[in-house]
């Protein structure tokens, strides 16, 4: 059994791994800390998991988290990094939901955190944790970086066509929406549901701190310089994460191929679901699960490429892909314990 | 395995016992048979089935259920009391999720439903299939009425003070709401999402099918006469109900004995949780889930008890019952196959 | 035209006001105020404000509000009585959307609220600000306590069965329904859009301040001692207000006779409409209107009366209802301003 | 008074004409048909207009057009074709909601909708209904037609930069997304709350009808090849339309000139509102009102301009236009009846 600390419990991404390990069949739930809520019973807070979870959350101190075998970072920016060193050293796994080892400049990181980065020696062993372009270097990890939910839709979209040098990388489009658990769990006005329930909104359309991490990982892929449009919207449903994703076809091929290079790239990947060309994908078909699912379309028949991408924000897009990485670092099927079917309707 | 077929797939009662039975470990799904979309794959129907459910709607005609050992009827009423004398006949078990063989009186039966009863020598065998009432005899049975989903909050929040002679029979109130899912998956103007959605209203309050179902049952637990006001209401959410009942102690009675009651009462039953006294149940914390939580209240230390009742009208309101029953019949645990966390958030 | 002051105008009330007031004939918005937003437009606040309201917020200390004909208070309990006795003393008159001068009786006020009542010398000439039982005494009124938003749809429903002695007074239930909005525009975990969408829940089951309100106002209608039981509930939209109510009929009625008797009345009542008998109101159908419908049901022809009520619980259950009362305190026709008609769908 | 006449009164454009024109101070209304409801009163089947409108739906034969100023159909595509004929040579305007007369070329047309088009003779006479584009023509014309939801905001946006040779006619993009009042009063599975509530997808993205009416518009503005790439998506509001707009520029200009070009543009138009640079318009903030709000960004300071626009699609977008116009028909002031402030929350 996999020992699991997580850090932040308190949290949407928390409380979803919550969800996910309790049915984990190779995890022991060993601790959950947060500060404010030392001794109070997980399922208090949350009463889904009455019966399920036993566990009190700790405060930080009192939780010998050096213990586990990895530890889960669901918290803001920041506290990852402050907490990875030691642990590390210790010989316990590190897997951070947040974006402390995201990006590997770590000006970037700064300039748009805002903060400085206090284990910048880290940062280039961090694994960017995206399996399906990322594997073979994810079982090998001790710490991972859990990619942020637009960039996980973004990168799956993009990088089959980037790769094949189709498209013109210095012009791409991401119209992004997601679910209000996007934004956590924090007493906020604008996220109350007489603000956003019967509303739609962009926000942060002049620059979102998933530009950076996303642009970077996208450069992996071609020699391209790549210029990328992320506009981030807000939709008034809990979960769902949906993004249309344009781009430029700079070579001539046909649907056809364009439908077999996405089958092909994703052919062994459990959690894309290339659907048919086409296809308008729901988020709701994704709602509770591990699947992404994607449709390629190409309106009139143009030199534009649409790719349309939902997912689940909490699951694939946090929780479920931290998952996932967890079974490819401990040697287990990537799809252990993440098998929930979709909650339709 | 269990080989399980299915009649009438494309509601929302046939999308969750799909769910549900797709990951049931004992559980072999042989048929799933739907008039109208003979040869279509469940799946392009319900994108969320995708990778997880390779079969085809079948007409009723191709479709052997003889061959299954259990059939679930997820139709509208009066399409199993058509087909199960002959479904019997063959040694196969069947689970009704409709109203067909809920009510022992016949003449009840038509008067509600307002069609002819078509094998009423099956009345008397049919088992109405509430395990937490009902256990032994469902073990048992070949043919079971799965209970419509606010009989079943009224009977568990009813019965213990019912049983116990606390309340006056005469005069029970429940007053029940209802997420939208429980009108079906039918093209109707009124449950439109610009018709539903952002409203609450009340429905079916001189009379609903329920009151009589429900009085019959609470019947069985007294010897004072029932009388019972139902008031079911719409709210705008895709599942969830909740039952606020309310009734007059004709005892006294501390808080702390009425608690004890509801809980030796349901002390072996895995899927009704009794919250602690004054609790505030949401349906929310039993979304996809087949838990039914309950809390009790005395407003103001009156002669009034109130008791709260959630549950997710899709499962412990319909299909996840419906599998709790079957694994009763066929020897399991009954929770097996339903041990799926709530969603949430 | 009528000088009006606002104190506390940033949250749904306030806004509220300003969306009715802005665009009444006779009224001229004189001054808002707010400690914290002082300097900022209101519109910058509320978008849907640009264009028609220019006014800024300005500190309480700023805003000469006695130079205003009246004056509303849109602010959390304690904020009126502290503010009222001086702008009475100007000639101002006054108009408290909060509990501050609801109970005539000061104890009771203060168990409930837990705060001391600082202005005791006003309860007395306070007046209760329901048109439709109350009219003549709030045309003379200097100081009006604004009912709570459940207390308007009870008392409507009630009291005409009260005083035509119909009823047994001392078991009465309201199980009432509100939307989120009714919580107010609080930074808070519990109304977040995540924690109250697709989710229905009870609250306050054990007692709830507006319980004492609404029975303290039924007592004047009947000589037998009034029991009420009041359970609230947390319905996922954003505006609407839905009560139903159950009597016991205590004398023989027959339900023409039953009819008759609302709709004589409330007759002269511009904003009560008594529907067809069995009908089901909606409460979209009321959604930023001053209307409130109201429908009477026996159900299965028994002896208990269900009324069924709706409104809008931020206009007839609070903001349209201070205008109503401002306009019978200046002599005008009590709808004008009032005539909205309620947004469908 | 202006004799007022509505074509097809049972859809949510149909009641939303209601809801306007019964408030409207010089409006009449004079009849209402619906083949199938005839005889029925129109605030049976719309409880708001209880009290407000009197009228009951009249089967086509029976009511006589001919009498009205002005006909509204507010039907489905074919049905003002084939009557306005008739009406105009009686001397009646008529205002088209649909489709039939907003394609200048019938083979377009024809393609597109599917029907023949049975008026030809009128295609080139019908004004296409855009006041803050087309404003004289309007106030001249016998027959309108009122332009399509999304056109509406794509036009906004796109034109003043179109007609300042700024930007690249052929590669526009536009991302939009509605509330599902927009597919209208239909009983149809896919818009049931069940299926579209807490779900977020695109449709029709292969080619959808209003991409060739807003090419066709667009194209009066520039001399390039107009390419637009338009998706519409589908979101769990009921009302409400945002449209993201990307377009590449071609010549240098600054922040501030861009902001001074759209202001300048619709300096006169009162339900145009053009907010600061940067600004995030949120579609609440128009619900139940005929104000567009848009707002310009340029992210990163790059040569992608976008454009965020927002109108209520039932207002500004269908039936709050369509009283526009005829305001400007009439030699109204074009605002008149349309100063609703939109409802928020």
């Amino acid at each position: 059994m996999i020992k699991v600390g997580i850090v932040g419990g308190t949290g949407y991404t928390g409380v979803e791994l919550l969800r996910l390990l309790a049915v984990h069949p190779d995890v022991q739930l060993t601790a959950i800390t947060s500060r404010k809520e030392d001794g109070l019973p997980v399922a208090d807070m949350f009463p889904s998991l009455r019966g399920v979870v036993d566990l009190a959350f700790s405060s930080p101190d009192k939780a010998d988290l050096s213990q586990c075998d990895v530890v889960f970072f669901a918290t803001p920016h920041g506290v990852a990094m402050a907490q990875a060193p030691a642990l590390l050293a210790a010989g316990v796994k590190v897997i951070d939901l947040a974006a402390d080892f995201r990006l590997k400049d770590q000006a970037t990181f700064e300039k748009w955190y805002k903060i400085p980065h206090t284990a910048p020696e880290l940062i280039a062993e961090a694994v960017y944790g995206l399996p399906e372009l990322n594997r073979e270097d994810i079982a090998k990890a001790r710490l991972i970086a859990n990619p942020g939910c637009y960039p996980t839709t973004m990168q799956l979209g993009f990088v089959p066509l980037l790769k094949a040098g189709l498209i013109d990388a210095s012009h791409l489009i991401a119209d992004c929406k997601s679910g209000v658990s996007g934004a956590g769990r924090k007493a906020e006005i604008g996220t109350l549901f007489s603000e956003s329930s019967d509303n739609f909104k962009a926000y942060g359309v002049h620059g979102h701190r998933h530009t950076p991490e996303t642009a970077a990982q996208l450069a992996r892929y071609t020699e391209q310089k790549v210029g990328l449009i992320f506009t981030p919207h807000l939709v008034p449903m809990i979960r769902g994460m949906h993004a249309t994703l344009y781009a430029r076809l700079t070579k001539e091929i046909d649907d056809a191929a364009l439908q077999a290079l996405f089958e092909e790239t994703y052919k062994d990947s459990q959690f894309v679901d290339v659907m048919p060309f086409g296809s308008h994908p729901e988020t709701r078909s994704t709602r509770g699960s591990n699947m992404l699912r994607l449709a390629l379309h190409r309106p009139e028949g143009g030199d534009t490429v649409v790719i349309l991408v939902v997912q689940d924000n909490l699951v694939k897009g946090a929780s479920g892909q931290a998952v996932q990485c967890m079974n490819l670092m401990f040697g287990l099927d990537e799809a252990t314990g993440l098998k929930q079917i979709a909650l339709l309707p």
